[in-house]
């Protein structure tokens, strides 16, 4: 059986009326499915109004003890449980979930070295047997970027490959599909043109545009999770906005190997 | 079988090394076990560094959508996951829910007269067989103290009558019994004497010390509560301590019909 599973990006987080209307097209999805989202700016913002420090490294986020308590409240409480009670009143019935939850993602801290990032996690493990069972109850889970070590901590995460380590996990029992929604129509040949996107992305290509630094650096892990999760029999793996959602529009990118 | 639900407030909550203990203890219980939990003072504490007001109306607080969003962050966000975590550690396989989550805990939202408590929602309905479903997989439930309304909303409320809905919902096929966990002993004769805790209380005598205006504010709910439980045949209640959870101490208070 199919399994749509479907990312959110911050722009759709920070939206409210793109949010309710995603929330809406994701619901009408008959096939079993399953949402995970980012966190959008709202932990920036909650840093800023509680005074904590954002610290980076090469433009990457250094999670601190207070910032993973502020990720931790926004993103597995306010946003969670703001999407669960939507998707609720839409008909479709969800279950928010952090990785510590039923055991659900397992990850590993980073090591300190070169760098420490702090209380980031890399995935180790998908309790797809928990998944399943949800599933199997007609229930949505509604993942969050927060996951867990067998320490008892919790452990910021990157959404994408929660997104694509679910897809990969789950691909024992269904015939995953991946989908990315972000703000974009699928992956640009030219960043300066919205519809530049193109139709399909294949990996060869991808090296390509990689060496010659043509593809942006936010989409480059993006891209990576793509292929990884393709390379692991993932039935499909599509970029684009939230129209993916209705597939009724060819306006995406498909990813192929 | 049996089914244990007990629920911690706000003295636990607030002290790190008690909740640790606490939830130590409540590991070890081997038989189907569900977790509630209150906010203690970090819902109030975040609503002060938010510059957030807290209205109140003789005595009771009134939730404002401010106030809604910090107990979401800190009740389902911080304290559930933080919980969760803990309890994996100490090989109790858990999953934190807030009422939205699988429709777990479905309420109404308070009328708004004679007094406007803002979003505030009274238990209509449990999802036992969604409980049951994750007990039958060995999977721990732990409740904050947030339902939701079939119209998309989250709403605040009182974890106590949370714990006593749960404990009748799950009385058809589990033999409920229900502890609540606070800062005494038990139900005190006098407020003064931590340990003049009734060994048994019944309602007779509750009626009693109710009408003579001798038992203290915040104990009449939870007694009501308690009362409300037995008379819908839950099996046991109990009144006390986090000791209750060890189940080798005859120092709490009995609640009888």
């Amino acid at each position: 059986m199919e399994l749509k599973i479907v990312k959110i990006g911050g722009n759709i987080i920070n939206n409210e009326v793109l949010l309710d209307t995603f929330l809406q097209d994701f619901s009408a999805i008959d096939e079993p499915k399953i949402l995970i989202h980012g966190g959008g700016n709202i932990a920036t913002k909650m840093n800023e109004s509680l005074g904590y420090e954002t610290k980076m490294f090469q433009g990457r986020r250094i999670t601190s003890e207070e910032n993973l308590e502020v990720v931790t409240m926004t993103y597995a409480g306010l946003i969670n449980k703001k999407i669960v009670a939507k998707l609720q009143s839409f008909g479709c019935n969800s279950l928010g979930l952090s990785g510590a939850d039923g055991k659900s993602v397992l990850s590993k801290k980073r090591e300190k070295t070169p760098i420490d990032f702090g209380w980031v996690g890399d995935v180790e493990q998908i309790n797809s047997d928990l998944i399943s069972v949800l599933l199997e109850q007609k229930i949505t889970p509604v993942f969050c970027a927060i996951s867990y070590d067998a320490n008892g901590f919790l452990l910021n995460t990157n959404a994408d490959t929660i997104a694509s380590e679910i897809a990969i996990g789950m691909n024992e029992k269904y015939e995953s599909e991946l989908y990315y929604c972000f703000e974009k129509k699928g992956v640009l040949k030219n960043v300066e043109d919205e519809n530049s996107f193109f139709k399909t992305l294949d990996k060869k290509t991808f090296q390509d545009l990689k060496n010659k630094q043509i593809i942006h650096n936010g989409m480059l892990p993006k891209l990576e999770n793509c292929f990884q999760a393709l390379e692991q029999n993932v039935q499909k793996v599509c970029v684009g906005n939230i129209d993916l959602v209705k597939f009724n529009s060819n306006e995406f990118t498909s990813i192929i190997l």
